[in-house]
């Protein structure tokens, strides 16, 4: 279930990076039909049994195809949007009952700018309900008894089965970075803010970031580009990395635990110091109001249809509707304040080392499906703003994948692509494929 | 055009407040059925005037005033909704072509949290194109051929036209404070990010917030305690008001100016100690930081409205989307960071003093319906994320209100609306009125 990164144009066309794709239209080796034709036909093929689609738009993904009137940098690029973002050619259903065949008349803002730019909206992908923690029907593409994370479950899994080169997703706790690292895929969640969020169902407001799922750390900072509009950065100098132990350690399984030791041996061998961070006092405290946060905002996120469809929820998302009432205004608040003192205090992790390095997740995809694992581990940067990476680095016991998550400070995201890019080849980071 | 605001329940029931409403249908003064009755003669007769709506539900708020399943603490009571929120029972528009007509299934949240406690949607009051700055048709309610201000246009005319008790509204810069100063009625705008987003159409999503418009202080303060899930704040001993003076003073009419001097020397004959403020060095570079900030992420907010519908902007908006283009990505994350750290240093401000007391705006809503005014002096604090408050106080030259605006530290919107009723009895601010 492996292949190797440095995959030619030679290959598949639905294997393809956004870089390969862009290097084969730009020297006529290929069209721009000819790959959405061979993404169609892998989702036609796999999609059965991974399940990551609800909705695809074949029709429009040809005829954009051959509109050659963008030019932009994503020119003929396909692309998976997850189903919690509006769009106007496919419905918009939220893994929700409620909104099954919802249509609207205009794209969320971060899906016009993907076409805007160039890009060719293949369809929509499985969410958990609502972004949260009702699974979506996907199975994990290596693995079909094993979850592919969630709640962003559908377009990691369509990146990681090759059916589309990369996708959007949304993080409130660890909805990008979680599914990427269990299928084995680069995730991306910017800090907070800088992607646009008009069109997107809120699930925790002061949480929600539209994140970014690719094969490469190179197409993520290239689809970074597009949305900053700003030109790729460069990488100067050895970056320095900062192991960072916190009080989630034991939650970590030996099989993760020791890849994240041979991924910093690999690291430094490459050239780049790794020390060790120290978790400040403050860090372990921030599950807990996050928890506080995010089911206070979730609660009133889902006033519609709670107004509307009364106990339409199903029981997770009834669970976090409830857990929301019970919190006090007083008790979501005193959380808002003691997180905003966090983000404040947090620069300091950063003291002498470019990039933090954290275990993705506790250990490989969890088997079972009525379940997307466990999000503290990527929670906490999601809840300071910060933007987090997560790459392949390893496998685990059953041979599924293991990644690593690198953070940087907020702001600092082309610096941290940069850097995923250094720490993407040091590590031979392998991405996950079934074909 | 003035009225008392102890109007008792005698008066229409058209022009009570909040609190009037509830005690007379607990009284059983009156019922819901003919509270929604007086609102909405009261539109008939003067909208074709004001233009203060753009689409009224009566069907729905009749069916819904007679619906007594819901007991909440605003069971009974009318308001209306700023037209960028998308609503179930009424079509949103946004003041823009291209959503003429545009239906949803579900209410944006904040007006599902209204309903959920009993509240009876009117309808839908106009704003400028997507919350910017292109007019809506809306007149002021006390001088026809002046501005009502925007870009919560309708909203302000309409609570203070006396058609509905309190309504809706949403601040990117200034676009609830000020239209409530022109139009002489209470605007509150929280603490950014305290209540819900989500169904809301985004302008710049680092600072959009849901804001208020009621008749007293008393009614945002219940409203609060609605949204926040949270009892009443008592006030407790004399509020330490600070008059600030910014690098925008030279703004100020100095009509404004005198009104500002009358509402501090009423405030320290009431018991409570006024001081003076210096502007801190940070505070005169936000208004250039700000810009940047709000055209960029407006730029990326209409992203969905530019590529369907070309070039269907009005000027206006066509100017700020070209601005938004013009600003880099660079550029956008050195002023994010610049306004950050000014969050962080505006604790500072309050040293010594419990609220800041500056003009709400340069004088009286000017003449002609081109403009919706000048919105520096209330979007430093949208920019800031702290909650702000705007009074009546007084009149200008041409018998227009003038407005105290009142500002609290982040999180402490309780403690700012109890100093706001304080002020407010001691200011013996008056309510516009045009009956």
């Amino acid at each position: 279930m492996r292949r190797d990164r440095e995959a030619t144009v030679t290959g598949a066309l639905n294997t393809l990076t956004i870089e390969q794709i862009r290097a084969g239209l730009a020297a006529g080796a290929f069209s721009a039909a000819e790959v959405v034709e061979a993404c169609l036909a892998r989702i036609a093929e796999r999609d059965a049994q991974v399940h990551a689609w609800v909705a695809v738009d074949a029709d429009g993904a040809r005829a954009a195809a051959g509109d050659p009137r963008h030019g932009g940098p994503l020119q003929g690029v396909p692309f998976g949007v997850k189903d919690v973002f509006r769009t106007a050619r496919c419905p918009t259903q939220m893994g929700a009952e409620a909104h099954a065949g919802a249509t609207h008349r205009f794209d969320a803002a971060a899906v016009a700018m993907l076409r805007a730019a160039g890009g060719v909206m293949l369809g929509k992908t499985a969410t958990a309900e609502y972004a949260g923690t009702a699974p979506a029907d996907t199975c994990h593409p290596g693995a079909p008894m094993h979850t592919p994370g969630g709640s962003s479950s559908g377009s990691a899994a369509a990146v990681a089965d090759c059916m589309v080169p990369f996708a959007l997703g949304t993080q409130t706790g660890g909805s990008v970075i979680r599914p990427a690292a269990f299928c084995g895929v680069v995730g991306f969640k910017p800090t907070f803010g800088l992607y646009p969020v008009d069109g997107m169902k809120m699930a925790a407001q002061s949480f929600d970031t539209v994140g970014l799922f690719t094969r490469t750390a190179a197409d993520a900072a290239l689809l970074h580009s597009v949305f900053l509009d700003t030109p790729l950065a460069a990488t100067d100098g050895p970056v320095r990395f900062g192991l960072l132990s916190t009080h989630l350690d034991d939650t970590v399984d030996p099989s993760m635990a020791a890849a994240l030791e041979r991924a910093a041996a690999r690291l430094s061998e490459a050239g780049c110091p790794v020390e060790t961070v120290a978790a400040p006092g403050w860090l372990s405290g921030l599950t807990a109001h996050r928890a506080v946060i995010n089911a206070f905002e979730r609660h009133r996120a889902l006033a519609p249809e709670a107004l509307e469809h009364g106990h339409g929820f199903r029981p997770e998302t009834q669970a976090t509707w409830e857990a929301g009432r019970a919190v006090s205004g007083d008790a979501y608040l005193a959380a808002r304040r003691a997180v905003d003192d966090a983000r404040r205090a947090a620069a300091a992790l950063f003291d002498g080392v470019d990039v933090l390095l954290t275990p993705a997740t506790p250990g490989e995809a969890p088997a079972g499906l009525h379940s997307t694992g466990d999000p503290r581990l990527q929670e906490l940067w999601t809840t300071l703003h910060m933007p987090a990476l997560c790459l392949p680095c390893d496998t685990g016991p059953t041979g599924l994948p293991l990644s690593v998550q690198l953070i940087g400070p907020a702001y600092a995201d082309a610096h941290l692509l940069g850097a995923a890019r250094v720490a993407e080849a040091a590590l031979d980071g392998r991405i996950a494929e079934t074909a």
